[in-house]
């Protein structure tokens, strides 16, 4: 049962403006390189440009301003923005979402399945301990393990084999891909010459409504208190989020990034992949940290930073050209020391 | 069923003295940001000095030195160690740990459960296959798989969702976090034109008592012989440790970091976030890496690394200094240049 | 059972030459430094050279060149490659492999088992979704979770808890270790001031034949369209692949290395532990990327980079030059001021 849609139809949903065949019909969506005629593509990003003539795409959507005209037999659809109507259209072709419909699979373990709303969805094998409360509509997927008084919230979505260990407390739609284990002790040692005696890690994790975490992360428990991710965070996979670090609202970590004990992000904190942040250290709002960053001191807010240790990325630039400039300095010195070579022997 | 603890229980408790309000009733733990007039407090960290005053902790474990009193109504204990102080008071509020207690789920799938102590927990969905042995008080929680011939000794814990592969060998008291995977194959191949070919991972992994693993880590089987983390070693989470690595007593291994085949580490090496560690290299007894080192070569006893390539410490705050001085270099060669240009032409 | 065999016989099989004892019988295989009389082993590195000697081994394969004669009692066998030659000789002495003989196991969960051909293996409390195909002789261990629509070839190995998603394609022989997710949700939001609109993720991921990836790995699915891994590429631990990524051909990808959303690597291309890979990029064929390269711009082929921006190797090496030749050149500035300066008063 495919869908089709002519470039008449795209144009409407979209706001757009038909260049080119205007009576062609495709049947899903590809990037330029990867299409065929009965695909639409798109240009999103400058970068791509010179893939949109080659392209086999039946109709592509381009920006407003772009100005080579279609070649023959084929459609270009002008739009403010090609990005966000190709993904309108990639959720028009999309097979429908896999479903999770209310219920308990027979093989899931439920300590108490009284205290599961009937709109939930657990599925095969995962295990819900006693204590847990769950809102309406979340889903549990196969595999999921969620420990002792652990609270979710209504529309949460944990995906298959998510680990959420005890008390930790989850808001609304909070969403958490595979892998990823929530509530795991903090790293907290007393070092000893004879052995290290471990800190009990007694608190927990609190992870605020709209946050959505990707897979293979890792969230530590609080050593006490709360380890605490706020609203509308969004995580990227395999991160590391050490205890009681607080993350704050809407920011953006990308993969591979990890936090160490105590640190604090302000609201919308970028920090790009592969970036460490040391322990017990403030990142303030907006702040943005590059790629493979690494942070020794606090960042105020609105900064930029770059390189390990990280500093300031037009101090960084500023180094990097000083290192460039090495070689031609000691030519100079060089061409220096022979001109007052010549001067002295004149003068003596 | 709340506890409850007077500052004068407290001060008995931590061998301290009160200064302040001295019959003040506290019934949990908080950080000092995050506490109120119920909570007690610590200052652990002369950081934090600024949150003391602010808080709204009805007591506070200052160190004896501490020297601001209390503002009216509020309690200060004084104490040689806040921190340790502070975690016994954690232990004292702490929720009651999750029970473990002796038996195999009905939805576990042990192959031979005569071979199991009474005393070990196995958890829902776990899977144990043939020839493995658990000591006494083992607990392997929910959805744990440990493979062919794997033993483990006594009091160990593995958390739920972990991976052990076939025979391998862990000690006693060894805690491995959720989501770990254990005995994967090491990245072995003779590299060829038409494609790679597989070098057989055939050895196994061998961790020695009283070892804690973090979450998501990674620790590959030996290409033959045993990939060995030896007695006491603390690793945090997403961590990689490659094939045949040896990682030594006591050692701590911190987030994120990672070790390539056959290299081996000393006695207490502290080997920071991020740190990676190249193949076939000694780290020296003690050794500190610093975050997002790269080891490129072996470090010696005692050394502290940093950077990528990594170096002494010091040689790299030199190497830094350096950049630092090249803009002021080149003004000095300048302003030489133009006294220099000024004698020639007097010269001439 | 034990296997056995004497240095003839291990000649014979190895077509090497024996140095010293011939009538000696080991019985496992071990490296220089654990070997006991009962074990042989081999000198694969010219880094282990001087483990030779003092090593307990029976007998040892070396180098047909190594010249130094074995110790009284020891045998050694020369050969052209020590290091191929000992695998196969761990192999012979390894332990059987662990049996996954066909069958579904009774607590796995099957959607629709009649689809299932009578050679493939599911584990302990799997989970096989609707519509999902799987190719003869192809094993999903315990706890593996196999979404709707995913197809998998013949002779396929997922190892005990590994999550697919939906709608994903693997080839013949793929290998997918522990703990790894393929198919997660790509990391992609429209940002904005009041919090951030998740951009659906509603491609899917190709992998094809003989391609092996470690544990903890995430796979991202494509945007839309496919995020795709290439015929033959060998993928390591802790590794991020995001969406609407192209691994080319028999690429080598090590340890905690990470790739941002649509970059594209050509064949055979090596990345180091710990690189990441910008977003958007394309890094040619048989490009190095060496340890915690940071790559933000396009790589070309068989180019070595390294550093943080990654830059060609050598001029990484000229720019780490220059930073050590500041000292010495402030100090040829500050004679050369002191020169001058006389010169000057000379001349004054």
């Amino acid at each position: 049962m495919s869908h089709e849609l002519t470039a008449e139809a795209i144009s409407k949903r979209v706001g757009g403006r038909i260049e080119g065949v205007a009576d062609v019909t495709v049947s899903g969506v590809a990037s330029l390189r990867e299409a065929t005629p009965e695909d639409v593509s798109f240009l999103g990003n400058e970068k791509y440009e010179a893939q949109v003539l080659p392209s086999k795409a039946g109709v592509v959507l381009v920006p407003e301003t772009f100005s080579s005209p279609p070649p023959s037999g084929r459609t270009w659809i002008h739009c403010a923005d090609p990005s966000a109507a190709f993904s309108e259209l990639v959720e028009f072709f999309a097979p429908p979402p896999v479903d999770c419909s209310p219920g308990i699979h027979p093989t899931a373990v439920v300590a108490d399945s009284t205290a599961i709303p009937e709109s939930v969805h657990i599925g095969p094998c995962a295990v819900i301990e006693p204590g847990v409360r769950l809102g309406e509509d979340t889903v549990v997927a196969a595999g999921c393990y969620v420990g002792h008084d652990t609270h979710l919230g209504r529309e949460c979505k944990l995906y298959p084999n998510v680990t959420i260990r005890e008390r930790c407390r989850l808001g609304d739609r909070v969403v958490v891909h595979s892998g990823t284990v929530i509530g795991s002790d903090g790293f907290g040692y007393l070092p000893g010459e004879e052995g290290h005696t471990k800190i009990p890690q007694l608190g927990f994790v609190q992870i605020d409504s709209d946050v959505e975490i990707g897979a293979q992360v890792a969230v530590d428990r609080a050593r006490f208190g709360r380890t605490w991710i706020k609203r509308g965070a969004k995580i990227d996979n395999l991160v590391q989020i050490a205890h009681n670090v607080i993350v704050g609202e809407n920011c953006f970590l990308v993969a591979q990034m990890g936090i160490a004990g105590s640190s604090e992000l302000g609201r919308g904190v970028i920090a790009a992949g592969q970036v460490g942040i040391s322990g017990h250290l403030k990142v303030g709002d907006r702040a943005t940290l590059m790629g493979q960053a690494g942070i020794s001191k606090d960042v105020p807010p609105d900064a930029v930073y770059f390189g390990t240790p990280a500093m300031d990325r037009k101090e960084f630039a500023r180094q990097m050209l000083a290192v460039r400039q090495v070689p031609g300095l000691r030519a100079r010195v060089k061409e220096l020391e022979q001109i007052v070579e010549r001067l002295r022997e004149k003068l003596e």
